[in-house]
């Protein structure tokens, strides 16, 4: 269940070449695992029972938010700024009670917004998760296949932070090379946290903290995040979600033509949703306070018809 | 706990006139009860150990939206179209992977979209909960007391069902007379379902079910909801919010020179968030299905400074 | 200049078939006609003689606006309503002077939009204007193509207005068989009006006056239009410009398998643009108060790079 | 008609105090001149005569766009991008002919965006022009009183360049002091243009020049505009409307406890609508190449109703 990794090193030039990631991305392909037509992937591994084990988890009851608040000023990372309008208010004289409405826009894959990754949104070599040619599978209008209704019902189960800064005794993990399997198992271990096959992981690298003391960046060419054999990991034990409080995929790339390789290995390979831009902050504070990092996770997608993903204020429950 | 109730009979006409409304206002209004400054209102009957005890009311472990899609198309009940547009294919060659990205625009206080009502949404006679002056309070650019930021960490407790179509032995309730607290008593009493204090009440008139046997209609005048009365004995039970799929008003309105007396009770004199349009179609299947109306009930509000609600996809796991 | 047409008479199903279409297409179409690599098609006809000699037109100095207000009710014809939220208000206290500002968002192909088309806006069979191939022209970003760009100076020309209900002596041209050539010049004879190579042709059926009569309705189905025919006439006049007050297209079509046969002869074909939607009332009213149907027209699209067209206010100056 | 004025020097602290700004405000203001219920103020200027005339001022009949593309990159100067989306695109297989349409989004009072303020835009201490209350004439749904219907017909008259960089011998106008009277009338005179009563009169510093040499920056606090002396010389002069390509006003302001002077002298005193944020550098080339800097200047502004503005296209057509 955990296999050894040598966690790479890394001098801003790809290091990975094209086969090698290739085999990789074969290696932790689930195509064809829950059947062909399968849409959900991972998220097969959340049955009802899992669930249930999951509510147990919960002790002291406290609920922390997983997001940021949606963000309408534009700035290096959030070149899409969220729009928020009033459209009516209490000024407006319609009878009683008055009322106060707001509208909200959010092109939520943007770079600050905290948000899932649907099966669809990503296609590596012209196909998406189980094979499917993403030219017939997205159009114009939206996606027919594996998109975010297929978490209409919400994400609910097991999760687990992976605290690296805290294990390193940083205020931060520093863009650079990826991080390997070895220092996410060893960070477990150091937590006393056990992985369950159907975890929701959530790797902390403590972006936001850099981020509040250097001044937001473009983390486009410039973010930490896992190393590609990681992957390798999260598939032999069986986790069901990814999310970072990056996009998860640390910049520069280390694999040679392929700008994002967790993004393909996750979502196109292994049919594993991502939740990119997380507030993880609070919740390395919580888990430190009560000594346990694994709490009950929810997360309700809005329920876009043919979305791609969905802006998300995920919760911890401890 | 259950005091009883006469219910109203109504005939189209305002039946409670302005000095009766007033008095109800008066008995039921919280302001003060949790400080001069809260702007939380009921939700401050959710502590850790409420959602700690509720976490516990989990025993299959199915999950249930309660919320519909975003609905793109314009029809009697959705005059403001949600927006939902592709901002990027993988038709744009950017290198691998390659990504479909999507927006979304929601003026979410609309007729057919799931959201939650915040404190700040609704002033009756110029103020909010607790005696808040509402023209100081919010601004063109949002709100700044009693926002859905109250509701940042979600909202996690135990959730009944109150199914009245289910107890009449009808498809949906017509509108017409508001239901009063008599049948709410009656019906949970008849389903077995015990109310504690800090509940999340849902009330199902069958809305939804209606809309798909008749078509879409505009319920701003024509809607099945509560009689105001119903409001005293949410405030004796100490519910903490109250969800429905209509937006819990009985329309026509049965007070005089008031048209939307639950919001103006709730919102600005319980200080007792709204959920409106839920979806609670697969809910009552759900509850029937396991002979059981509670469930751990999970809402995670997007983070909108200033926001005077969001749209939201609640979570019933049962 | 003025072939004699025989004028189609119409019964609702389709009369013009695949093979006399194709024939129709090939004969007006104006591929190669400005070069290989052209992307303005017959607005090559209006250049500064042009202009210079339609400012000539000018006697009165009055001017009209060609463009209804943006509508942000949905209604039968208005499926996808225009945005308008206020972003700020002198509620902001920010210093003196104070501003009040405003968001405003179309989706302007809509079918009470006044908006014009580019070419890039409509293909048939996989072709846009000159041959161009649609799928590598046009992405989810926008066009590269044939876009509104090309209208980035505006387009000022010598306008005729062909006002078909005040020559039939009726309020409107009911929906049905289309317009033919006949008709538009025997209607522009009446009138006492000159058709000159490069003008702008809008054509009257008094649509906003119908609807403003029996109310809105969805014109997808249900509108009067052009008969295919006339496009060779506007062909061989060399108009440089189509307008209507629905989108010129007669419903339903006549024409078997085409959906839209005006659409794919002008913008495809010939390379003419389109503006759809246009308030012509005030036009017919002008006109007939001047006692003449010329006059300056005068159009400014919003400079949207890959913009497929723009919502616009045409003017008339009489 | 011009008379003789001192332009000030500026050393970058406020040197007009607020009496002397007081004095001016009422020299210049227009309230009453047009009537009491005047919501048009300089737009007075242009009737069918002046337009008529204007017209006659066209001689070589090239056009030239006044506006910016809509930018969708956030930047410096453009913190509030517009959106612009594909709604369909001709992946969608519906029928013959296949259709491209989008979605276009502004904030268009933003400071990169080339857009008209309406005389609604803008109260200065607590009085739109005419002395209207603007707490009374604008809500949340937009304003009342002064919006940018009364531009509905659109804005044709005699447009005039004031090339100051030209004049200068410079590429641009340093941000600093402001321009005062003078400089404009020895400009136009070096220009050999004559001013007229009811000239719409464009005003370049070179701001985009600037831009495209040293780069975008945020024109909030540093920017080339007009000393609110020379609104006098406006005034005295009959401008119709006042362009310029940053917005009129030179930052910081000259006036102490005025953020914007020429807004307030020019919207608020004068009734003297705005257009911001100009291309003028197509135009400066256009004139300067047929050695004339007047021109028929046409505006069409979107028919928004209750708009403080709007994105405009302006042209000028010589």
């Amino acid at each position: 269940m955990t296999p050894s990794w040598s966690c790479s090193t890394w001098n801003g030039t790809p290091e990975v070449d094209a086969d090698t990631f290739e085999a990789l991305f074969q290696r932790v392909r689930n195509w064809g695992r829950w059947g062909e037509d399968d849409q959900r992937g991972t998220l097969n591994l959340l049955d009802d029972a899992a669930r249930a084990a999951a509510a147990l988890v919960v002790r002291s009851g406290r609920t922390v938010s997983l997001s940021h608040d949606l963000d309408t000023l534009a700035g290096p990372d959030n070149g899409r700024p969220a729009l928020h309008y009033m459209t009516q208010q209490c000024d407006v004289a319609l009878g009683e009670p008055r009322v106060n409405t707001d509208f909200i826009g959010v092109d939520f894959h943007g770079k600050s917004v905290t948000h899932v990754d649907a099966l669809c949104h990503c296609s590596f070599r012209g196909r998406l998760y189980n094979g499917i040619d993403s030219s017939h599978s997205v159009d114009s209008t939206g996606g027919s296949v594996g998109t975010v209704e297929q978490m209409r019902d919400g994400v609910v189960g097991r999760g687990v932070l992976v605290d690296l800064p805290r294990a390193r005794g940083a205020e931060w993990v520093e863009p650079g090379a990826g991080v390997g399997p070895d220092e996410l198992v060893e960070t477990l271990a150091a937590q006393g946290t056990a992985r369950l096959s159907g975890d929701i992981v959530l790797v902390r690298t403590g972006h936001r903290r850099r981020r509040e003391v250097l001044g937001a960046w473009d983390p486009s060419h410039h973010s930490a995040g896992l190393a590609p054999e990681s992957m390798e990991w999260l598939h032999a034990s069986d986790a069901a979600l990814l999310g970072g409080d990056g996009d998860s995929d640390s910049r520069p790339s280390s694999v040679d033509g392929v700008d994002s390789p967790i993004h393909a290995l996750a979502l196109a390979a292994m049919g594993l949703p991502l939740i990119d831009n997380m507030n993880l902050e609070d919740l390395a504070q919580a888990c430190s306070a009560e000594g346990r990092w694994d709490f009950l996770f929810v997360m309700a997608p809005l329920r876009v018809p043919g979305g791609t993903g969905s802006p998300v204020n995920p919760l911890a429950v401890l």
